[in-house]
C-alpha cells in the first residue's frame, strides 16, 4: 500500500493479539499504525460509494459481475471522483465468503493461468494496487451526481427486507438468502445518493403505514 | 510464477541447505522442484538473448538504461521471438549489485511513490510477471445484462405510485408532479431487466398486503 501511495487500511474483525502486536511493533509502517478496526464488513465500507471484492473467480458460482483487473481498475479510478472506493481482500486461507460478496457492487479478479488461479494474499494486493495507479493520469470524471454510500444502500436493503417480511414475500425459511439477494440487487443497481435517499424515504413511509394498519 | 504461467526458475548461488529443503518440501511447487541452480550469474543467463535487471532505481547512479515496467514488459514480449529472455531479481535485502547490473542489457523498475520505492521481493516478482502477461487479458470484458424495457419501468413506476398514495407519502395536490418525479427516478437508475422484474414482484406483494389490511 505504501509503495503505491494508498494509506487507508481497514481491518475487519482481526485476531486481536496479532493486530495489536503488528501495529505496535518497532518499524511498523505508517499504514499499519493508522489502520482502522471494524467489527463488521458493513461498518467498514459504510462510507464507501463503491465496494469491489477480490476473488480467484473459479470453483464457485458468482452472483456478482466479475471484471478482469485492468478493466476493474479503470472503473475504480473513474469512481474515485464520486466518493470513497473500497477494495476488499479475504483471508489468506479462504478469501472472501459469499456473504462478504453480497456487500460488493461487483468483483475483480487477477487473470492467471487457469490451472493456478489462487494467489498469495500479499502478492494479490500488490498487483491490484499496482494496476490501480498504473495509469499516471487518474481519470478525471465528468460525473456530477454523488453515488450512494454503502451505508445508505444497506439501510435501503434492511428497510425493504422489513417490508418483504411484513408482506409475506419473504418466507421464514429463506430469510438469509432473501436478504442476500436483496443486498445484491441494491448494489447492482447504480444508485445515486439522492435517489437512494428518496427511495428510502418512500419505503419508510410504506413500512410505517403497513405497521400502523397491523396494530 | 506459476500463477502467470512462467516455469523456468534459475537460482544463482543459493544458500545450499535452504534451497534443498525448499525443493524437497511436501507441497513444493512444480516451479521450485524444477528450479535450476547455477554458480554464477554469467552461467545462469548464458543462453539468454535479453537480460533485464530489476531495481528500485533510486539512490544509485545507474549506467544502464532504465525503463518503467509497462514499457519494459512490452520490449521483453517483443524480444521473446528472438530467444530466451531473463528477468533478474536480487536478494530481499540488497537487491542486485552493480556487478550484477553489468550482465544486463537494460534495467526495469516498478513505478512507485518516490518516498517508498523499495518493495518486498515476492511482491515485486508478482507485479513484474503480471505485467508481462497482462496484455493477453486486457481485451476481456464483462458480460452484458439486458437493460429493463421501458414498459417494465413504467409498471414499476405505477406500482410504486399506488403504494405511495396508499401510504400517504403522496399528497393529493401533488399527485402529478410526484408521479413524474418517480418516473424520472426509475429511469435515472440503470435497471437491468431481471432486477426490474424482481423489484416489481416485491412491490406488488407489499401493495397486496397493504390493501388487504385496509379492507
Amino acid at each position: 500500500m505504501s509503495n503505491f501511495g494508498l494509506s487507508r487500511l481497514r481491518v475487519v474483525n482481526p485476531y486481536e493479539e496479532s493486530f495489536r502486536e503488528a501495529r505496535s511493533a518497532v518499524g511498523a509502517s505508517a499504514v499499519l499504525q493508522a489502520a482502522e478496526r471494524f467489527e463488521t464488513l458493513a461498518a467498514a465500507v459504510g462510507d464507501c460509494s463503491l465496494v469491489v471484492g477480490t476473488t480467484a473467480g473459479q470453483n464457485r458460482e458468482l452472483k456478482q459481475p466479475l471484471l478482469p483487473l485492468a478493466a476493474a481498475a479503470q472503473k475504480m479510478r473513474g469512481a474515485l471522483g464520486g466518493g470513497r472506493v473500497a477494495i476488499l481482500f479475504g483471508s489468506e486461507k479462504r478469501g472472501l465468503s459469499n456473504e462478504d460478496f453480497t456487500h460488493c457492487h461487483w468483483l475483480v479478479n487477477i487473470p492467471t493461468r487457469e490451472q493456478h488461479p489462487s494467489m498469495n494474499l500479499g502478492q494479490a494486493v500488490a498487483i491490484c494496487l499496482y494496476e490501480l495507479v498504473r495509469e499516471e493520469h487518474v481519470a478525471e470524471t465528468a460525473e456530477v451526481a454523488q453515488p450512494a454510500a454503502a451505508g445508505d444502500l444497506e439501510q435501503l436493503t434492511t428497510t425493504m427486507f422489513d417490508l418483504l417480511l411484513a408482506s409475506g414475500y419473504v418466507k421464514p425459511r429463506t430469510e438469509a438468502s432473501s436478504l442476500e439477494k436483496l443486498r445484491r440487487l441494491f448494489r447492482r443497481v447504480d444508485f445515486k445518493a439522492v435517489d437512494a435517499e428518496l427511495l428510502l424515504g418512500m419505503l419508510r413511509k410504506i413500512d410505517w403505514k403497513l405497521k400502523s394498519k397491523k396494530s
